[in-house]
């Protein structure tokens, strides 16, 4: 499949079974660069190796369509659900998560002739309408690991003293942001999923919420407004910190988003000048709030970000040039995502929400029901999406969530205030 | 001051000097069982010594109104704050929390002579109009530390192989709880601290929240059914916990509340036999959202919470005999704060609402502001009272909070489920 | 028992009786001047609280003497042994070792009160010869605990942030070192205990080593040379240092000995300003290895040591005065023991010898026989006696032991070079 | 070079020259069959990547030779020796060890690029007599990184939950081991480097010692005799451990040598039945010791070990069977090392010494200097060599250490008795 058709894809609707396809081919394409090496290794706990995320989507697919739904289907091999299960209780023994790295058999071309069996095993599903869901969903996982594969090895390369790139660096230009603030006058909000179209649990179920006046920004904050946080003091201001934060700054020696070094950043690139003009990224929710408070502004909650980017649901159009990669990743070849717009591109967005079950949220039966619910505890909505997130993947109920520490995702901050 | 005139004081209107006095007698009154060995010693990083909070809580009017208030004052000994302030790091630098159990000296004789001292100088700030909401917030600190002086040295002697009683048992008659379920039809209700009497900076603002229609269980859950719980192997079913709490679990061994064993929990009067129908205490926010989840409903978010209790907010009237502390304290002698209602007393009942901010919420200005705002991220919210908080400390609009696995307070619940 | 009657016991040979009732003596009356919390905390998992050697001594006699050799003996507290017993595997289980100093309960006067029961209890086992060897075992193992509850309450009140005092200063005048080498022609030497008097069993057997020629300073390193090797760069040169050791200077950021600070270190009587001439202290093998190296030296054997101790074994002349504590503790009341002689006095001596065991050694059946062997391995010989090591328990065969990084004992050097 | 050549050059004497060039090709062979993954990954922080020790010992050339020695010799990357120095201190600063797995650039045949560069480079200072000793000092150095690289990678199989085999199973006859002991009078005996040869600093200087009469056994504990062990009790009996060897067996659940799983243990071929008759392997000194005073023997000392082995000296001689590493490696393709002797075959042996400085020991100047003496703290020597060590490599003066629970290498034990 040509880089072209896979943009067109996205782009538009297409088929169940194009949107599979297409889906299967960014995560291999992501492969190609990569040694045998780079895709094995695992740099921290948090992350996995490349081959691993290649692998996992497969088990996905082989266990929850192939192995559910196929009559008489064999795994393609036993053994190897232990090793590509990632958190699934309902299904089992698995490896334990800082041990990924340690796979080295099976090799990256194992897995992905596995990648083609399964890939051919499932094409008579698609017609299947009993499965629609599942595919829906498993399409949006391996989307979700695509992008965790480009933060994933990011990091990786990060850790090398020598700071080697994957990709080449193409500079393009990149539009300005637009300054001001959108003014939304509050009231009664009807928040969550609302459309036929697929979306995970925890957008569910839509509901109703009250909303204060409120202003949001039209941009997001910039690498330059960090570095004046920063000249100013914010990190020792412990006025500006919660107090989880001021013992997170001084345990781990925190003064400075993550890969950033003088006047450079780390992308994947390798370092790189820092444009002052870029969205900040690769920050915590700690920093997001800190940085907050020294602006005299605040973080939106889910729901106020969320009633403004209503009119954008399903972003489809347009997409304006993501430079938060740093890199300015090319998107014409190798397939790489990128953002799509305004408030859905770049960086995810931290709210001042807790990621917690909306009214009558019930998780589904049976393993898949492991998806999200269950961690619903000590997480923080982000909304919006990033430079690497799938075109297509987004939409305004979208909740991603993470650690308040957690840096190595694109994530970033869009102020708001009271009105 | 007489144990009667302690308990009058509390339960009716009365001047701030009366209420000042009354409280400093209650801790007071707390440390005389304690041996000066007892009341130095420290069982984990959570939990403070005896002697400390006595000492801190001196340390907060000394610092705050006789410091920043009394012309000409002189601390009574300058290397004293280094020792006891807790958290505010616009007062400086300050032994690490790990270390308070280290300080034998000054001795507890000591702390006793400067608590006096101080005492006799708040007199004349009493009358200051300037000084009365200080004096106000110093009063609620100060209760707030009798309850967790109370919690701690519990904590302290389970720590001690022999499980030593602090105060002897006197068993009484307990009141069986309410069966059945308060129904509430939802829609926009006002929450936060809307009286002119004290409250914390985190009760407001008040604001208007919309609320789905909901119903709050009468009564709360007890030891008996607790029991069933656990024989219905709750700890090991995967599906009934966040994937935080299964992980905690398995890394702490968990597989009761806090304090049981066999048939008995320890108490401040040492092992005593559990009362299947007295509420179930000391667990964490983790067991809970199980414990909800087995018995097919849920947690109440703080605000369905608060709207129940509304009309009894300030509970001034007759209390209900409080037995989820197990050793059914005496509150005659020594003088033993109780809890004082349906809502109000026997265990804090956790939420499923993040401890976050109020919208407009603003700490306020200097070291005092750290007293609440920057606690605010990874704790949840916890409504009521326990049978160890101070008589007039309690009010709807209360919002205690806590980590999700933390279990050495009286902490229960109370069921909600949708309508 | 008078302070005069102690001394006059321990300086000539006298009876069993004597040397039991002297020793126990000597511990309760270091007792005399701790507050019940002083004697109750346990500042880290090395020491262990004042209150539990007073109670561990006991055990020991009431364990190993009067269980086992008196008929129909009654434990005082059946409950007790689980609190008391240090490592006897072979006496069952105990409480973690951590945890010691959360034991408030008994409290030091019940621990008193048993002290005193067992002292009488043990009178008529004094005549009874099948004890003698054991109950010189007690009274040397009673006799190491009293120089723990030395140097563990040292450490206590070093964690003080007040650095307050145990006993007032009374400064004495100190004859100078004497400078020079005892030189040594090497060849075979016989070494291990020889005498009828009392050793552990680690001391022996005895048996023949070859020594190179070699020489042993006449003097121990001094703070004021110690004030020259840090001047000089000295915990900053890798070359000085062993791998281990150098890994240890960055985890636990030494710079200096433990318990200085600027011109002064911390003693039993507080804060104190440092004599230069008086032997450096508190220090770990490996800057006791780095110094040597610096000083172009290297440390003895120790069997160097002994081989040049040997005419001084069962010292028991004249004590020259005992610097190395700082404090220049009083000997005349309290009743505090001091060192005794050149070699063995003011600070424990590091050697370059493993502590392994000596050929054929054997070590006894029983409980008893975890006494010493057990641990030998990854600790380090030190020869000599320190100023707070009790008269007449010092002899040139004896073998203390201490992990490399271990600071907390009166430790030092002498230095050794090859002939 | 050809499998035949390159055991000819270790089986007699030759050249400087013919040696560096077999050792190198050692090395690259056993790097024939890892994927680039596989020789790019570590496994815990003692054991380093196949791919860091091909190019850890290319650097120790390109640096204390090339760049020391070839006036104007260029290094092949600058930025390198940051990546692949291992521990000198006086070579700066270096990549901490622990990530050692997270350098996947430069590739695995950009590091064998490098090390035909320096071979070539080379050539030039085997005739310089300035260099031998230093190149003899490379040769020994990466023999002992071809052990390591042996032991490093079947450790990272091992973590493989399938259990890759690196090389097929080629089963042989196995000569069974001679039972009986050797008996040795004591006496004054000489130890330590005493020939022309090659000898690393720490096998110096020669030295006379003491020795009492003992007897040392013919033949190595077997893996039979280790199951008795385990069935007798062993593991569980705190009479036979050391005290830090039970509180590690109880800490990292130790109930069985490294790699055992019910009849099977782990090899280089993958999980294989194991054979009671061949050493047991894998074992830490705390298990050696254990076993040895269960068995009523002891370890011997390193210098009991030498006297005996004195007369095998640089064994060159006919090599009998190694077994030890259970997959019994076929010695002919590709180039692996195998023991060469009864005392020299096999598995390292335990001692009860301590890895101490032998007198007069003094370190070489320079970063070369680190190579050994830094480490005398906190190991235990082993004596002979094991069934990866290279031929040549073993001689009786030889001293390898490590650590007392390490046991990833081929570690076994020989007993020895008091005569």
């Amino acid at each position: 499949m040509s880089q072209t058709s896979t943009r067109q894809i996205f782009d538009r609707p297409s088929s169940l079974a194009d949107r599979f396809a297409a889906t299967r081919a960014v995560m291999e394409g992501l492969l190609e660069p990569l040694s045998e090496a780079d895709a094995t290794i695992q740099s921290m706990e948090d992350a996995s190796p490349a081959k691993w995320h290649a692998a996992h989507t497969t088990w996905f697919w082989e266990t929850f369509l192939l192995r559910d739904h196929v009559p008489g289907y064999r795994l393609f091999d036993e053994r190897w659900p232990f090793l590509f299960n990632s958190y699934y209780e309902a299904e089992g023994e698995r490896i334990m998560r800082g041990n990924r790295g340690l796979v080295t058999r099976p090799t990256l071309s194992q897995v992905l002739e596995w990648r083609a069996h399964v890939n051919e095993a499932m094409q008579p599903l698609m017609a299947d309408e009993r499965c629609t869901d599942l595919i829906e969903l498993g399409i949006a996982h391996e989307q979700q690991h695509i992008e965790l594969l480009l933060t994933d090895i990011k990091h990786a390369f990060s850790r090398n003293p020598l700071g080697p790139a994957i990709w080449d660096r193409q500079p393009k230009a990149r539009p300005a942001q637009q300054d001001g603030w959108i003014e939304h006058p509050g009231g009664i909000a009807r928040v969550g999923h609302q459309s036929d179209g697929f979306a995970f649990d925890n957008e569910g179920p839509a509901h109703r919420v009250l909303l204060e006046p409120f202003a949001l920004s039209r941009r997001l904050v910039t690498n330059g407004e960090w570095a004046q946080f920063i000249a100013d003091g914010g990190y020792k201001d412990h006025r500006l910190w919660l107090s989880d934060a001021w013992a997170w700054l001084d345990r781990c020696n925190i003064s400075a988003p993550l890969y950033w070094r003088e006047g450079e950043h780390f992308t994947h690139a390798g370092w790189q000048e820092r444009d002052p003009d870029a969205p900040v990224s690769h920050i915590s929710y700690y920093e997001a709030d800190a940085f907050a408070s020294w602006a005299g502004c605040r973080l939106p909650t889910e729901f106020e970000w969320e009633a403004v980017a209503r009119g954008q649901d399903a972003p489809e159009t347009d997409q304006r040039f993501d430079a938060a990669a740093g890199n300015q990743l090319d998107t014409a070849a190798p397939p790489l995502p990128v953002g799509t717009g305004e408030l859905f591109g770049d960086v995810w967005q931290f709210t001042r929400s807790g990621y917690l079950p909306y009214p009558r949220f019930k998780p589904a039966e049976g393993a898949v029901g492991e998806y999200n619910g269950k961690f619903m505890a000590g997480q923080w909505v982000l909304k919006g999406a990033s430079c690497v997130t799938v075109r297509g993947h987004s939409r305004a109920s979208y909740r991603n969530f993470f650690y308040p520490q957690q840096r190595w995702q694109f994530t970033g901050l869009r102020l708001a205030k009271d009105l």
